[in-house]
């Protein structure tokens, strides 16, 4: 059987542990475990009865909405089918310059957006991430090139600051921040360029919804980025990519001020529960993450962990095989609530030590 | 206020006819008036809880369906965000032949398709569709350029017989046929190219779930083609087109044969009904059509026609304004229910005599 090139490929994951999807807890995705929020499956149940119309092409109540999130011109927002579709648009934009820098490990789906469209990729191999630097000296020439980058990133859960990528905006041609995973941190601490970007033509944002508000399934990101550039986009692609009951979610959760807060409240805790946990088991490490997952070295082979703890707890870990640079040596687990966080501790304890 | 680009942006209709978008009676999308089907709607609320969780990447379960539905092997069916969204993949691979053939008067988003990679596109403006004729005798070397065309056709509602269109598939190097609206077409009349597409690895078929089922918001379509390409196509974009709720309400919808003869049942009598009172009113002279809509030729300039219409009756048609060929002197009308077709007829008549 295939293994799955994503994360949270389920079909595939229950079918090794011999049980229905339902019931596998799943630490390979790294999506919240608190929603989906109320306001948004009231949302979508409100838009039942509008599936006879078209979406709005230009998704202005969805734009507005998003405008007021993040007091930017509605102009300046582009909705899309979750931001894995923006990737692809943006991996367009980047094929047309001379190469693109990517810091390695790098999310898969990045190198599937550049090669679909032939573009030179430069990687940046480096063990960079345990330090917060960004290093890119070595590329001789940047005017010419693309940055494409994810803050925090993934899979090490690492935050560059907001001063350690602004240089770059100077340096490359066109630099693509995918944060994917910055709503996770709290307005105070967050290191979003999205309050920068009106200065620089040359950067584009890429948001998800979809995991901060536990919901994958509905596919929902945008584009943040010069409205000109977004205007391109645009002719490139569908004129309805978003449908009708995800554009009517994202309104609501983006208003859902209770469900952020119990958010922000749960991660750090929850974080430092399972990073505790992890450190105390002979053999893992795990690394300081700002995100809503931890990379884990682990002395055994992580596939080995995977499938013992499939097979004897129903557990599904995230291997990093997909990772060349990780390889069999990590794995990524995200972080859920503490006695999600509790059974997968115990249960790597077990798998750790009888190998059951 | 900008006119709307596509049928059926019912926004920009409400706001001229000064009422909610609800209380428009809307003839400008080409949408069957009958569903919803209870069935999707129940599957898009069963799937309500599955929102934590990616779609399955590979849609095994849809292409299953689909594959029984259409008795096509799953691997030669590819679903997406609509047809639109694959229409984008089928103007990428068109832009690299030398020039693209399109019979005109064509559907905006061909030409939007086309210009996205910058494709040659070779215009047959033709009286064509009025005799059920492909003619593209003028087409010098066509073995390195490609076809794009709908059956039925769109806007004229012509029909093309498969016997007309299987002698292109052995000039043209690529023949795309986008079929949104054979499945209003019942089983023993439908001219669908599915039954031959194992035969033709350089044929394409695109087809539609949002106009027969009532679904446009739902955004909904798959390619039917060769494997390999499939497979290449699956790379250009990003990995879960469809949302959860679709894929659902897809497999839902095409197991539903009430539905579906319901459909065909209604269809028939409904455009006699809506055709033969367009014929009785004087300017207006109503082409046949094969499928769920009727284009309208008028001696009054049809968007003077569209406005008093909204403004005086609260009805929506498309004018044809889109289409350079037709101009002010054509309008397009979906075919609805018995009273709402008696409701736009008397209204034209009375805005035909009147003005108002």
């Amino acid at each position: 059987m295939r293994q799955p090139a994503h994360g949270g490929n389920l079909a595939w994951a229950a079918a090794l542990a011999g049980c229905p999807p339902s019931a596998i807890l799943d630490f390979s995705a790294s999506i919240s475990p608190l929603g989906p929020p109320k306001s948004a499956i009231a949302a979508i149940e409100s838009q039942l009865d509008h599936l006879r119309h078209y979406p709005d092409p230009d998704y202005r109540e969805l734009r507005l909405a998003l405008s007021h999130f993040h007091q930017l011109p509605p102009e300046w927002i582009l909705p899309g089918n979750g931001s894995a579709e923006l990737l692809s648009l943006a991996g367009r934009e980047l094929a047309q310059l001379a190469a693109t820098a990517l810091i390695t490990p790098a999310f898969g789906d990045y190198y599937r957006a550049l090669a679909a469209y032939h573009a030179q990729v430069l990687e940046f191999p480096s063990l960079v991430f345990r330090t917060s630097q960004l290093i890119f000296d070595k590329v001789q020439k940047t005017k010419d090139k693309g940055l494409l980058l994810n803050n925090p990133h993934n899979p090490t859960g690492v935050l560059f600051s907001r001063e350690a990528i602004l240089p770059y905006l100077e340096k490359f041609a066109l630099v693509v921040v995918d944060e994917a995973f910055m709503d996770f941190l709290p307005p105070g601490q967050e290191q979003s360029l999205i309050q920068v970007v009106q200065e620089y033509p040359n950067l584009v944002i890429l948001r998800s919804l979809t995991k901060f508000y536990t919901l994958p399934g509905l596919r929902l990101g945008y584009a943040i980025a010069h409205p000109e550039r977004l205007r391109r986009w645009q002719l490139w692609r569908d004129p309805w990519p978003v449908n009708t009951l995800a554009a009517a979610a994202a309104v609501a959760v983006v208003q859902d001020k209770e469900f952020q807060e119990q958010t922000w409240a749960w991660l750090p805790p929850a974080r430092n529960q399972l990073f505790a946990g992890l450190a105390l088991i002979p053999g893992l490490q795990p690394l300081e993450s700002a995100a809503n997952f931890l990379l884990v070295e682990s002395q055994q082979s992580s596939s080995q962990l995977q499938q013992n703890l499939l097979q004897h707890h129903q557990i599904f870990i995230r291997d990093c095989l997909s990772f060349p640079e990780l390889g069999d040596r990590y794995f990524r687990v995200a972080v859920r609530c503490w006695s999600d966080n509790q059974r997968l501790l115990e249960a790597l304890s077990l798998v750790n030590k009888l190998g059951v």
